[in-house]
């Protein structure tokens, strides 16, 4: 599994792992991966101007639901490059697919995927994606997200 | 959603919401659900006494992969109820259902579930799940897990 | 160094240990004291109304400094007590003590203090403590504290 | 303040702040800097080589205390610096400074200082800076520490 897998993915953040995110098992500790997820995802959420957005139509995105799958234990020190795309889309939410990639393994080191949601927080209900949102991502995505509604 | 859904977990601690788990969104990050998930899988894993194990055989639990539904957004100050149960047993790993339960709001936060491989460590594959596991899961879990072996 | 030493703190919080904050040296991680200090120092500001004090007067609290002496070395499992108390009120800061006792050691695991100054984030200067802080703590803590204005 | 200042300090890491990093005040939290300090820190036992010496010797650091100087409130997105250097030996501790430098303010954002003792962990008892560390210190250091002993 070579870095070629990396190239679908428009947003990708180099991070260094700290000596402290290792856990008594000595290993990096299983939420720090989420933490790289999160990275990933806000700096998504930034090129979506999600604050410009929430601020002019009270619409901003929340995470429903995230899965992930470990593949190899990581050790302090390294980097990792921390990638997301998104894959779907629907009314009132988007799919989003998270990688993990070892920069020492050479191999994704995790694999995962979440779901966010857009709530109109005015309203407290949910809100259908922004036009904002949804042009970007169909303007910039390298593999068209599937659309659903 | 009341605390009945508790019944069927063996293992509840109960943690404080500390403030500085809140995020720059001003609700409890989405990591500290994990953790609170791994603090009862930890708790789980000590009635496997499996620092015992692991020291007498060098078979050892390792998280798979893990998955997190988020229902309601927490603040600080509050309490959580963190369970765990084992649903399912297989040759060589076992699932896990997760809940975290908001004593505020008398109702479900967080759920998702787990599937924990058993390893060994000495020779560094997968390992059957260890026979004293297997015993105390069997005769602790209120609700049999299902058996797939 | 028994549990009398509490005595003279107005906030006091019981905290359970997550195995989680264990790092790879097998202990407590340095920084989940601090967590820990903060936990009672946040717990304090609520009795002080900060949100309610800064809402109407535009002034809040802010930590300018702090100090830490680690004594013991924490495991999991455990449960800590993380104490607090106002030592010091200058014209636009307070001074607070903290300290972390280990219930399983029946001992003092870590001690600090801190500097936590007024600000006016209107006018983005220092401002001089609130009334309602000084009222407050004047007639709560246990140990008038030193006044130096 | 310009970056002139790092010039002393022979261990810097580069790091990005992540979103996550932030609590709910909307600045990054105050543990995230002696996070910061703590990688500087490993960075540097490991330019020690204090796993070696740890094995050969059982002789290995411990923090022993610590203080930091909060002078700017930092945000997402953004880098900063942290650099450390060893300012003094005695028998059996060391002295180390930190900065925090905001690449985005060329500033210093944190100052601090800790402590570090060598522990005999055979023996469980205090014990003189390993004589390897001391060289290697010694012949790395810009600005010759203040010796004790």
């Amino acid at each position: 599994m070579s870095r070629e897998i990396l190239e679908r993915f428009p947003v990708q953040l180099e991070v260094p792992i700290a000596w402290g995110e290792m856990d008594s098992f000595q290993h990096v500790n299983n939420l720090v991966y989420l933490r790289w997820f999160e990275s990933a995802r806000m700096a998504y959420f930034s090129q979506l101007n999600y604050e410009g957005v929430m601020q002019e139509t009270g619409i901003g995105p929340i995470l429903r639901d995230s899965r992930i799958r470990y593949r190899i234990p990581l050790t302090y020190p390294g980097n990792i490059i921390s990638a997301t795309r998104i894959t779907r889309l629907e009314e009132d939410r988007f799919s989003m697919e998270h990688l993990v990639y070892s920069l020492e393994h050479e191999a994704v080191a995790a694999e995962g995927d979440a779901v966010v949601v857009c709530v109109d927080y005015n309203k407290n209900a949910k809100a259908a994606i922004p036009e904002y949102y949804r042009e970007h991502i169909l303007s910039t995505e390298p593999i068209k997200p599937e659309i659903f509604d």
